[in-house]
């Protein structure tokens, strides 16, 4: 197993070591590659946008190449079997792509040009362009579940990389032999490009103080994080308690409420507790996405899809976890609702010494849910509650007490009712995805995408971490006044 | 004088008092107004736009109509004069009406929708529509030295309303009596327009208690602060350090480097220096935009212009400050440059006792500049430092030093040479606006334009509290995934 100090491949599967450990960064190393990109700043943020498109086709081209030698590695470092990576592998290409069509169409740097105005203020005014400008090196901190498209060449990188600022990677040591094939490979296509080596950095490390170095780095302008809530805070406080204080962009974790209401259950109720059945399963839970409470009714038809859903769920047999700490983390959640008083479990199978997890279900009543703090926190991995509500008053309590997450979705509330329209406040109060059919797993990568809901989902839920608005993440406005045109006509960036 | 528990008009041009003084709000008054604000947040976001705009209108008549009543208690208790004040009365008037245009033309509600794909991920995708909602009830600390267009109905104000966010308005103890009665102008519009009580709600007292109960109230979920350097960081570390952390929009002081390269001295040094000793005493300096470092070459038009600088300035004569506190700050302040053994002043008169503040001049050799960090910070008046460098790359090293700034003005950089580059993308990563002629008092109302820097400038680099992008604040994106067609037309905010 990695230490702070080492990391080592480790199969998923057996928890066998996969060849030798090595050494993590050293703070030299770190300081140096913190360097690198702050000396290349202004030449990667001078770089035309066809420039960086190129940059991000180059990558995903290399990474589509390079899929036969990747996909084994991840798949072993991950255990999330070769349909879900060689899948993977294919959105983190696309995203990639997707972010150079973004900066080909112009979209990332579309200026604000309003004219002057003869006569006094305030109707008079000069020539104001809002450009928007590269905010400098991003510290990346890659996520242990997707080991490709929230990972080293992931949509952190890809934003961070499209909006001019060269990134400093953090790789995941839960995956560290894949992390550090992709850095290879995120180098080689840089220097082919002729860009210098400090676009793209690489650092490795598991221990606290890599990441608070990195996030205290002075020449740091920015963090993209995709983790635990509890390390999400940690550096989110220590980015604000630097002398210069910059954005954090964290994405935590989530319990993504899903409301079943009765009209959907009576239309086609075992239908949907099967696809949830399978949600709840997907990559053994391991989604920032994964629906974890789930609101029915107490009647009748909410009665029959909670026995459905335990039945389809106990059918299920989730694959081996990320990595032996987060299957720790997993049993002792479940153990802990397995303890719990006011939970009545459903699917609870008890899996055997080295074998893969079962999946766990329980069922509380609202009220019981509304005033246990405890409950309201995700268990990362295959696991849900069902909690059972009278009212729709009892569901938007479920709602606000859980306050912050990632998605809410809302199955048979189509019709424009007063009931509807109170539920649909709720959720987008409390979530960035509000989602009317289907289940939150699965992001999709466009325009109108936002992953990022209120606290604790995300750190800054005005902005998202996938889709193409992710980079406004990294572009910091600046207002022109009565700038030359050759300036304007460069977006604020000279070259 | 007021104390933290009580509220006194000052006249502050005498430092008398007018009429009695009165308590501040009690921590039960200001949980009262942040619950009424509470209460009315749904009903207020699923106004219309066109019912917002009407609002805004509303309050901009209001205002214009009460001029007669309100400039002279504006005069009497900030010493502004008649002429700024019905001209921050005129620009407060136009702000409100310029989100109202903003809210008629829709481009506040603005949905982002994209078609459903069909296929399989990555392309392939489901139907999202990206939508904006109102945060939630916004406090808004007013600022001292515009009290109209930063204060109660200011800027912050304007556009929280336009997003569709109540406020609770803290007025500033400076100007109390003024705060009170427009405080009360806005409720009687707001109640006119049958809109609830909670909308538009104002408490007063200058404690930090206060304002940090304010911060801390769970159901604020923004806080819009105008205001020093001391006061924004440590209310905005109150907000970071909430159990459900807020956005902090905080606009702090600002040096606002001026770099005035030969080019531009040689042909028209003598007319600069006379506009530029206008705006270091405009409003007697309390702008956040003030002009604080003025960079010069050490060459025969830097000492030509440093020359008519001094001779300029020192004919000029600074009116009264905003209050007694302001001008202690003020004194201190240029005591400590007086007596500071690198600076050679150019301007020093000392003031009578009870008289109006004189301007203060003096001038810094670059690395004595760049090596005190006590030299980077702003002293808040009629003051500036001159600081004589040899090269562009000292120039570029003051910048940096000074780090963040509201705005950078270049005067003669109009041409697209090496070095002129160099000055541009060092002013774009150290300011909010960059200006290539005038001065940068003076900030106009429009799309384009940015007031927001760098910290210490701002807290939030990234948004703008002056210019319709202002509203983007209190507007977050939540995707809307196969939702029903009624709700997408209504922008996610049903009524």
């Amino acid at each position: 197993m990695s230490t702070p100090d080492t990391l080592q491949s480790i199969d998923a599967r057996t928890g066998q070591p996969q060849g030798d450990a090595w050494a993590a960064s050293t703070p030299a190393a770190i300081d140096a590659a913190v360097a690198a990109a702050a000396a290349a700043s202004d030449t990667f943020a001078a770089t035309s946008a066809a420039d960086r498109a190129g940059l991000l086709r180059a990558l995903a081209e290399a990474l589509e190449a390079r899929r036969e030698a990747l996909v084994p590695v991840a798949d072993r470092e991950s255990g999330l079997g070769p349909v879900r990576l060689n899948g993977e592998l294919d959105r983190t290409a696309f995203q990639l792509r997707g972010f150079a069509d973004v900066l080909e169409r112009g979209a990332a740097h579309a200026v604000v040009d309003d004219p002057a105005v003869a006569g006094a203020p305030p109707a008079g005014r000069p020539r104001l362009a809002k450009v928007r400008v590269p905010v400098g090196p991003v510290a990346m901190f890659s996520a242990s579940n997707f080991p490709f498209a929230f990972s080293v060449l992931g949509g952190d990188t890809a934003s961070a990389l499209a909006a001019g600022c060269p990134v400093v990677v953090k790789g995941h040591p839960a995956h560290p032999e894949l992390s550090r094939q992709t850095a290879r490979l995120a180098q080689e296509v840089a220097a082919a490009r002729g860009l210098p080596a400090g676009v793209f950095q690489f650092v490795e490390g598991g221990s606290v103080a890599t990441g608070v170095q990195l996030v205290q780095a002075p020449a740091i302008a920015a963090v993209a994080f995709t983790g635990s809530f509890k390390g999400g805070t940690a550096l989110a406080r220590v980015a604000a308690d630097r002398p210069r204080p910059i954005p954090f962009y964290g994405e935590l974790g989530s319990v993504n409420p899903l409301l079943a209401l009765p009209a959907a259950l009576e239309a086609q109720g075992a239908a949907l507790a099967e696809t949830l059945a399978g949600s709840i399963c997907l990559g053994s839970g391991q989604f920032c996405t994964s629906p974890g409470v789930i609101v029915v009714r107490k009647d009748a038809s909410g009665d029959a899809f909670v026995q459905t859903l335990a039945e389809k769920l106990q059918a299920l047999a989730p694959h081996a976890m990320l990595s032996a700490g987060i299957r720790a983390n997993f049993d002792r959640g479940v153990s802990a609702w397995r303890a719990h008083g006011k939970l009545k479990p459903l699917v609870s199978d008890t899996a055997a010494a080295g074998a893969t997890p079962r999946p766990f279900l329980a069922e509380v009543q609202a009220g019981d849910f509304i005033a246990d703090h405890a409950l309201h926190e995700e268990v990362f991995g295959s696991a849900a509650l069902v909690v059972r509500v009278g009212s729709i008053d009892e569901t938007l309590a479920v709602l606000r007490a859980i306050g912050g997450s990632l998605t809410v979705t809302l199955w048979g509330a189509d019709a424009d009712t007063a009931e509807h329209r109170a539920l649909v406040r709720a959720a987008t109060q409390v979530a960035g995805r509000v989602l009317f059919s289907g289940v939150p797993t699965g992001v999709a990568v466009t325009s109108a995408q936002h992953h990022g809901g209120p606290f604790p989902a995300s750190t800054a839920p005005f902005t998202t971490s996938v889709g193409y608005a992710a980079l406004n993440r990294f572009l910091r406005p600046v207002a022109l006044q009565d700038a030359p045109q050759w300036l304007v006509e460069r977006q604020g960036v000279p070259c």
